[in-house]
């Protein structure tokens, strides 16, 4: 029965059974992640023998005949980028390989414009205008939140709803306020909602008229091919959407195969029209020899092409799709009908997003640090780590093994339940 | 006989002499490179076995037990904090490890400090500080000054000396203008000069007392263990000398592997005080995810140690130093006694630096683009591109095999002479 028709004792009664159940718990020491997008042991195994496929010094050498162990190739190798290409559905000139870690990626693009401006002649450094503000649709993924925050903008919360952020909102702020330089999205499999960006949203941020000429869509397509259920869903290219009503500088596309390779040792790429890509480019001569020509070399051995990674997408969604389905079976199991609780159900990405009752997950997260189980921080997917309503929590369920996580779940919906009790009563 | 006591007959008719040379020479289509300093292919080759040491899941796991190939350790692997530690004589907890490229971190550096000022509390950024100045010891290394031309600083030329750059002109400068915020050094094998700083300039750096509180030292130790004949220079470290004087804030110490294993593919390090370093590490943790692990396990299982790394620049110091020689030969048997060149003899690093007549240097490197050998840049080395008596250039002979680098230098020096003559007839 709903929490809210209960009368007070028989909250408090219900209370006592699961003080029990925590006290059992507590005494059990847990020592229990699920805070971050962490791969499992099993997928890390899948690329294990990517490590050895550079295996002769002929192996270093790309169709162009440079030698991958030498200085060159700036933007990246060609088969990496015909890769990319495939992926992305974005032609190779629009593309440059970066290093290994497309947050860095996004970090340098926000500090070049911070320093230099946007890649328009004569543009004035986002620095130089005085206080400027970033949107952020929350929730969302704190890292993104975390940049823009450092650089001293001000960060603005964009509601997220079932087909995207709120374009009336988005579209109503970006058009009347000229310090607004640009908005963090995950579109598709969303941080931390799974939320797939619909093809009428992809077309109005496409056909935004920002008031800012500098105004800039930080797209991070991370999740791009990450399926749970053998089902990509297709999206339209934001980039050729935007071409359409000639807003392609306007866009800047990331991805990496953090999640597909290995975190911290994959490829990371940002895609844009030619003339910001041709810009970039040029900065970039200035602050790098380059990136790390030998690692790409060895993800395009290793797959070959899109078709290649897709079957590897397969079988990361065969070790981490029967984590999804637990905790939603346990949700289901433990929080369905008591009105206290709603979740998502991705198809894919990394992420389950949990509103408990308001006003009552930063108590959820302190009960299950308490229970030795570590959950990302309440109030992290909202820019300043700070939720309005107090609800959202992140489930990352990758990482731990099956038993291992059905502690982890079965004791926060406990801490759900309690800290909804503790509200109510 | 000295080219300056010949007649104006005599030099026409050695002029005539050598534009029959040069015209043979043009009719060959050379097509030569002793630009950059670009490993050759057999020093590569002293590595390709690196590419296959990790071979088992085992062989990514550290010490204290972190998966390399998941996410986790930002700022790098035991392993490779020991290895640097040793290489620089600096200790583990002052070294960050860096990605593929420490220019990179050098423009990090930079760029976070235009940004946000330097690491202590309150700093205001360089950007925010109207126009700032930079010390260039010139001649020097392009990339460096092209980071602070990019900006926006003014650079401002130091004379380099036999051991170091000018002591007097960089106190007198830094003492007395605030508005100069850092200097560049490579402080053994300098570029291009191979210039070794000596002790008493490290201790002058070290107990600089600059008018600006917000003054750096980038120290960019790129060719620390890089020597050429087995003598490895010793040199007091700078950070320890700069902590003798309360001046241990004001250094960031720079190196790298590109020129010990992979040139784009290697690993890179920044050292500085623990305070610095704890500032930067914070800052790092919203900047990207952490660098490529893997790779620095690579290193470590490869090299072991600093002996593993020493006996490594045998390896190389046996392909490259020929090729120094063989330079020093030719520009010994064709341009002593002319009075129109000298020439560094260094004993380690990448470059040789040849100074020709005054006003020579840019018409030698349009002769030699002539010819088909591509030489970096007249000017160069110098900030702005501008060298000042147009007479410097950078020869940097590790790249071509011994008889194309035979011919490339038997070239330049028709060209050398040419252009005196054309000068002074």
């Amino acid at each position: 029965m709903e929490y809210t028709l209960l009368s007070k004792e028989q909250l408090l009664e219900e209370k006592l059974l699961l003080d029990k159940k925590y006290e059992e718990l507590k005494s059990k020491k847990l020592n229990l992640n699920m805070a971050r997008g962490i791969l499992a042991k099993e997928q890390l195994d899948l690329t294990q023998d990517m490590l050895s496929v550079l295996k002769t010094k002929e192996d270093c050498i790309t169709e162009v005949g440079t030698d991958c162990r030498n200085y060159g190739l700036l933007d990246g190798i060609p088969g990496a980028k015909r890769l990319f290409s495939e992926i992305l559905g974005i032609p190779s000139e629009c593309l440059i390989i970066g290093g290994n870690s497309s947050l860095n990626l996004m970090y340098d693009t926000i500090a070049r414009n911070m320093i230099f401006g946007v890649e328009e002649e004569g543009s004035t450094p986002w620095a130089a205008q005085g206080k400027i503000k970033f949107l952020c649709p929350s929730p969302g993924y704190d890292r993104h939140f975390s940049i823009t925050a450092k650089m001293g903008m001000e960060l603005i919360p964009v509601d997220m709803k079932e087909d995207g952020p709120d374009m009336d909102q988005i579209e109503t702020l970006v058009e009347n306020d000229e310090s607004i330089k640009g908005i963090w999205c995950v579109p598709k499999y969303s941080n931390p909602t799974g939320v797939i960006f619909s093809d009428e949203v992809i077309r109005r941020f496409a056909s935004l008229k920002p008031k800012a000429k500098d105004f800039r869509i930080f797209w991070d397509d991370a999740y791009t091919i990450h399926f749970l259920y053998n089902d990509l869903a297709s999206q339209p290219c934001l980039l050729e959407e935007a071409k359409k009503y000639g807003n392609e500088n306007m866009v800047y596309i990331f991805t990496s195969t953090s999640k597909i390779s290995f975190p911290g040792s994959g490829v990371s790429v940002i895609a844009s029209s030619k003339h910001n890509i041709e810009a970039i480019k040029k900065h970039m001569s200035v602050q790098t020899i380059g990136h790390d020509k030998l690692n790409q070399m060895r993800h395009v051995k290793f797959f070959g092409s899109k078709e290649g990674v897709i079957e590897q997408m397969k079988r990361h969604a065969e070790i981490i799709a029967p984590k999804f389905k637990l905790v939603d079976e346990i949700f289901e199991r433990e929080l369905s009908g008591l009105g206290i609780a709603k979740w998502s159900k991705p198809e894919g990405g990394y992420f389950i997003s949990l509103d408990t009752m308001e006003g009552t997950a930063k108590r959820v997260y302190e009960m299950m640090c308490d229970l030795g189980v570590n959950l990302t921080p309440a109030g992290a997917t909202f820019p300043y780590g700070k939720d309005p309503r107090d609800c959202n929590l992140r489930i990352a369920p990758t990482f731990p093994p099956l038993s291992e996580l059905e502690q982890a779940c079965e004791a926060l919906c406990l801490c759900v339940k309690l800290a909804a009790i503790e509200k109510l009563a």
